[in-house]
């Protein structure tokens, strides 16, 4: 399996770890023979037919400047992204929520080149969706993006695959573990937000401007796509009614807690005949719940079904290789399965 | 998809409603025709190449008698096994816990005419697993068991799908719904283990013979099922260190209620260098733990991977038609996998 990333962060490093790591286990288990071929940066694509060296590789830092420097030495020219040729590509740049670029163009770019596409970015799929797949069905080619949907917390492949056939009716997630994190802080340390935020960015959990995760928007992001998936519908962003944490106040946490509540940034979808609900919102649940015990930096997510009542998954604590190992499971996947 | 039915009781019917209630969505998403071919009594197969009434069928009862009352009215004749020609057998008789008989000889019989095999019994699974594996394989057919393994709760599917080529060292669970409504009415009411296992047998839940979920064998069959799976060891139901619950104390529970925890019968399996430990029983939990806030009747596991940390699935609580839904997600995943 000729394998591209674009994009060339902590998780794409953490991604070649892993293809490095474990390629005897993944052939032997899977019959998978998986060959990174090549890197695409800004500047276009760094590549060998022979695949790249990894260990060389992995001896380079993070980020453009890394590739670059590692194909300077090698030797490698930095061609033109249309010169892909492979079997999958991964798709890690960091996440664009304006427009989606510039993974729009890599995944638009690998399909036309009659590949798989493994994102683990949300921005490209945010906003152009249908356009995306309906292209992927065009060149019978398929899309998977586990990574952008929580990554090491199962979501999309619970719904797809362990409860296929059943009728969803509706599905509950806490799916961002920074706002988690957050807020868990709060409950046990009796402190207010700003402060729980604090520790969280010098903890390196929060990013240093958390607008994307304390609005809301990433659980948005996430919760849209996940209901594209398991309901079919035309929706759009927009359509995602949403409220961040930074209102809840110490005061709130403290009479949830009073009451054997909790507060945490639920994400919810709720089908009502033809018609889809989305909220994102601070809510308050009794601890009891599933989604009420989860470890700092855990996620969860809770589906309703008729045929086998509640299924809750929780965990897959946020961290790079968490997140490299959805990309790598959502590969051997496009083996192991038709969809 | 031609399909067979061995075993009629209260699950076997509730598939039987499903693919009757289900058949559009079912050929509309997943491209299946779903075709209840015959159905599997001790005396024989009652068939029709057309497939059977089913509006009509479920107008009979459940059970031996409900069959062949069928088969009269409707003419048929019953036939010997080896007249099976089919897609699938959905295994649904109830689980022997000695041999493993009549399903042992029904499963050889659909790998042998080349049918894949959906199993909800455990029996043959436990006492035959290679062999039954090793014919599979050699007939180029598979075996799929989420109903043998917790049903409604997604086990295997998580295990193979969720976390593919991920690195499980360990994995526990709560894998009996029974055992979980008995501690946790003790628990809640402050009764001893007599008391709620009364409640539990009035209530429907608990068997009047209720040795095999007491005991811990149930939790030990579906222990090793997962084990064989997910370790791909060689090991056998007696490897299993096995205790019930018949010896937990009112004292017991009340001591772990003042510390915060809970009592579950924990059925857990760590793989230790080439050595795999498997253990069944009562096991203080933290309140905190994923598995200790179960609602009444559900179930619940925890994986535990080196890439994703912990992932843990609870719910599903256990009913006929949940079991059946497990058989059903099974058989569509048979055209949706490859594995």
């Amino acid at each position: 399996m000729d394998i591209y990333i674009s994009g060339y962060g902590v998780v794409a490093k953490e991604f070649v770890q892993l293809i490095h790591d474990k390629a005897e286990t993944i052939a032997s288990r899977y019959t998978i023979k998986p060959k990174i071929k090549g890197i695409i940066i800004r500047e276009g694509i760094v590549q060998s037919e022979d695949g790249l060296d990894l260990p060389r590789l992995l001896d380079y830092g993070v980020g453009t400047m890394a590739i670059k420097d590692y194909a300077k030495d090698s030797h490698y020219p930095i061609q033109p992204i249309d010169q892909m040729s492979g079997h999958v590509l991964v798709e890690a740049t960091s996440t664009n929520g304006n427009d989606g670029e510039p993974a729009y163009s890599y995944i638009k770019q690998a399909l036309t080149s009659h590949m798989d596409v493994v994102s683990i970015s949300k921005g490209a799929l945010v906003h152009h969706y249908e356009e995306l797949m309906q292209l992927s069905k065009s060149v019978n080619r398929r899309i998977k993006f586990s990574g952008a949907t929580a990554a090491a917390l199962p979501t999309l492949d619970v719904g797809e695959y362990s409860l296929a056939g059943m009728t969803l009716t509706r599905f509950e997630g806490v799916l961002n573990g920074t706002t988690s994190y957050i807020l868990d802080d709060m409950h046990e340390q009796d402190t207010d937000l700003s402060m729980s935020l604090q520790r969280a960015q010098e903890a390196g959990i929060a990013e240093k401007d958390p607008e994307m995760d304390v609005s809301g928007k990433d659980s948005a992001n996430k919760l849209l796509l996940l209901a594209y998936r398991f309901f079919s519908l035309n929706n759009h962003i927009q359509d995602v009614d949403v409220t961040g944490i930074m209102a809840v106040t110490k005061e709130q946490i403290a009479d949830a807690k009073a009451s054997d509540h909790k507060i945490v940034l639920l994400a919810s979808a709720v089908l009502d005949k033809q018609t889809i609900h989305m909220n994102v919102q601070p809510t308050s649940i009794p601890t009891a719940h599933p989604l009420a015990n989860l470890a700092p930096k855990e996620k969860g997510i809770c589906f309703y079904t008729e045929e086998m009542g509640r299924v809750a998954v929780i965990g897959g604590a946020s961290s790079p290789v968490g997140a490299a190992g959805a990309a790598l499971k959502d590969m051997i996947n496009l083996v192991q399965a038709n969809f």
